[in-house]
């Protein structure tokens, strides 16, 4: 073995406990299984190939759905005049402090100054009201995978919180209202899937608040997940209904059936790299990444412990067992490397977060056994290696349904429901969690809760089961029983 | 049927002949197909949905081929301050003066500004100093598909000249010179296949002359297309030898196995959207695309042709023809619109360059007959129903061949090897093409061609069959056969 100095950083495990200083063991969680680093301008990150691989398991996941769905993608520049990004006026003073400018190109200022996309409603509105003349145009549903650029005050927190972002931002044009009401429930639906089929992190869904709601959109609808530890709420997607809010500025018109025009309906929606933040906060532990099943880019890695003799035979063995899994469509990887020791192997994947490990060694192949360890409760099972694809698909299977079990026990335990306004503000400030609580609907009490607990109404679900009685702050009638919390 | 105003613009034809007006017939050839359209700002196109499907067409064949050959993909950010593009001198004289810089967040000056990516070079290799510390760190093999920005002076042509680009560029440190040249080849290799075997676009591969290499590599090959009409050439991937250019200014050290520190040696490469350019100036014809069936996104149109009393039938026929071909792995749509006739479905499809439509008529049904239609030679022909996807597969073939086999013909009748300079001048001033010259090696004799001729070294083949005797231009002894042309 090499000296410690020469080994990659990863080699060094966590040196903090997830449950005793949260915010350094995120980081040092990315950080050390080689998600991402950060880059030379403060507030952007760069993914390793590692983090990346699990944001083309999303998308690959989401363009699918999208496509099942009717929708196609397409492609728009990251520049966009500043006179167009400011056509529709609470959009643009929702988004101006945050955006980055271009003025200079090579040596010359340019005339009017170009916006980094801090998202493309405006830019991709201006091209569909070229495009759209007609009912026989519409439904138009474009999906965008790009990145959108928004300047960070606030410390950066790798796939959290950053300037510039991974994202799909997806937009669509109707005939009528009804229809774009549909496909922000149809996105919701896909989003959801994901998050909980795939992520394993549970959400509240349901909508935002006019003060909370996207710039610019008539409603906003939300997916929220609990974060552990700290108790604060993620958003982990939205989807807009945008009405007729964009439509009429930018004259999305269309000569409907009864040769009238019409403004258009629309709707635009979107997820980002956060669900890979939010993953690695509610499944990882004190070694590192916990990743489920469906979105790891390794979901078994095959270890052959060896000596120098019989290193060929166990290896040999070894690249058996990964291509017999990878024809049965698992995604494993056989670690042969000669330069790490089977200890510091296990070490790493256990900080990468790979869900099922096979540890394979002489003794093993002489008994026609293998030894699986589950990545996420640590146990240790034998099964006959004939057995291995049925094995395999088993465990990832237990592996998946468990993480998601425990992340959705997370949220319950984390959903609380103060009697009165100091019960409200000891949560709060407390153990933090989502405090169901009735709202009066005004944005009075909305905003002077934010000031006093720094808690705000991160969703009012769909599911109004127990309405409660009365405001939580003001004590007025109650109109909605909607979910505070502090968020990152 | 509607009122014409009420029509897409698309239905309208190309107004003018590929032979007649090659810009114009491009630029209509691009919009009219629904490929691409003008953004806001001058200089930058929007992709439409079809023109992003044969993007990603072309980047799922890359990208299995770079995973196939060890690569992964990461992310960087867009923006790179200053200081980092400078540390290496000829890159930064190289890119200054096409750089959109960014001075601006929110309504705050930044203190260094910040470049849009025009290639990422010195922001990766900041990083890969930071995560090579030792051999077994290398080779580190890492692909962005992303966008690169350089404002563009000259006239917007889409796919060719824009100032935002799709692309893909691959980044690569070895520990040994040989190793890197091996990668360059490697990659020229999976692009060769692509840019021939799939885009059916023959090119000449070999290397860019000291002036014409990429700013900051020890060298660059190349591959060149020809396109026609016009006979300027096409630069279509370039893939560098870095040497330890970078690597010096970087400090991309790694320890050996014998213990001491090494420079690294690096490579870089990539292709872009021109690809797309490439294939509908080659393959396109006064109707419109013609696009090659391995990256078209639709391979085969199915149009039914009713009466309204019997729609449903011939579009559920129609139906289960699609259904068949995409149970078989081909792209099949099925366009059973109301809104259109035939005649305009056939038209439109012609000018998006599918390459193989078949109509279905309630004879057809009856006869148990289809029948076929070619879109490059747009010859006619009937198969039996039961043959469905056997003679599917058979015309999609013929075509792809066909269409390299043309385009090949294509590249051969534009070179020529003029005999003195006076017939090398008629040449590049006449009909264009490749002209194959022997060259003295100095960069004298290629400026002052470049500056009379308006053409420069597009490739120095690697095959260097027969060796002219004298420089085109000075009569000198000749070191090189270089390929001459005018050039996007």
């Amino acid at each position: 073995m090499s000296s410690v100095s020469s080994q990659p950083r990863e080699a060094a495990g966590i040196t903090v406990k997830k449950s005793e200083d949260f915010s350094e063991w995120y980081t040092q969680a990315v950080l050390k299984a080689g998600l991402a680093d950060y880059a030379p301008v403060k507030g952007f990150i760069v993914l390793r190939p590692y983090g990346y691989a699990i944001w083309e398991s999303i998308r690959d996941i989401l363009d699918r759905q999208f496509k099942e769905t009717g929708h196609q993608n397409g492609f728009l520049p990251v520049l966009i005049p500043e006179s167009l990004l400011s056509k529709e006026e609470d959009h643009f003073a929702g988004f101006t402090p945050e955006v980055f400018w271009v003025t200079k190109a090579g040596t010359n200022d340019i005339g009017e100054k170009l916006a980094l996309r801090p998202t493309s409603e405006t830019l991709a509105y201006s091209m569909f009201a070229k495009w759209i003349t007609s009912y026989r145009d519409l439904p138009l549903k474009i999906n965008f995978w790009n990145t959108a650029l928004r300047a960070e005050i606030k410390a950066t927190k790798p796939f959290i919180r950053t300037s510039e972002f991974l994202w799909q931002e997806g937009h669509t044009v109707h005939a009528t209202e009804q229809e774009a009401e549909q496909e922000v429930m149809t996105i919701l639906g896909i989003y959801k899937d994901l998050i909980e089929n795939q992520i394993a992190v549970p959400a509240v869904t349901g909508f935002k608040s006019d003060r909370e709601k996207f710039v610019g959109a008539k409603y906003t609808t939300t997916l929220e997940g609990m974060m552990p530890v700290e108790g604060k709420a993620l958003q982990m997607g939205t989807s807009h209904h945008l009405g007729q809010n964009f439509s009429k500025p930018f004259e999305i018109k269309y000569l409907g059936k009864d040769t009238k025009e019409h403004f258009a309906w629309q709707t635009s929606w979107g997820v980002s790299w956060r669900l890979i933040g939010a993953l690695i906060m509610v499944h990882g532990d004190d070694k590192g990444l916990v990743l489920p099943p469906k979105v790891a880019p390794i979901q078994v890695v095959i270890v052959p412990i060896f000596k120098d003799k019989d290193a060929q035979e166990v290896k040999d063995h070894a690249s058996g067992i990964e291509a017999e899994l990878k024809r049965a469509g698992i995604r494993a990887y056989m670690d042969g490397r000669d330069e790490y020791t089977s200890g510091w192997k296990f070490n790493e994947w256990e900080m990468k977060g790979v869900p099922l490990r096979i540890n394979i060694g002489p003794r093993d192949i002489a008994e026609g056994q293998l030894e699986f360890v589950r990545r996420d409760t640590k146990e240790k099972s034998k099964s006959g290696r004939n057995k291995l694809v049925e094995t395999a698909n088993i465990l990832l299977e237990q592996i998946q349904s468990s993480l998601l079990a425990k992340a959705t026990q997370l949220l319950q335990e984390n959903i609380s429901k103060p009697a009165d306004y100091s019960e409200f503000k000891s949560t709060i400030e407390g153990k933090g969690g989502f405090a169901l609580a009735g709202w009066c609907g005004r944005q009075e009490c909305e905003v002077k809760i934010k000031e006093e607990t720094g808690a705000d109404i991160r969703v009012i679900p769909f599911e109004q089961k127990e309405m409660p009685d009365k405001c939580i702050y003001c004590g007025q009638q109650s109109k909605k029983a909607a979910m505070f919390a502090r968020a990152y």
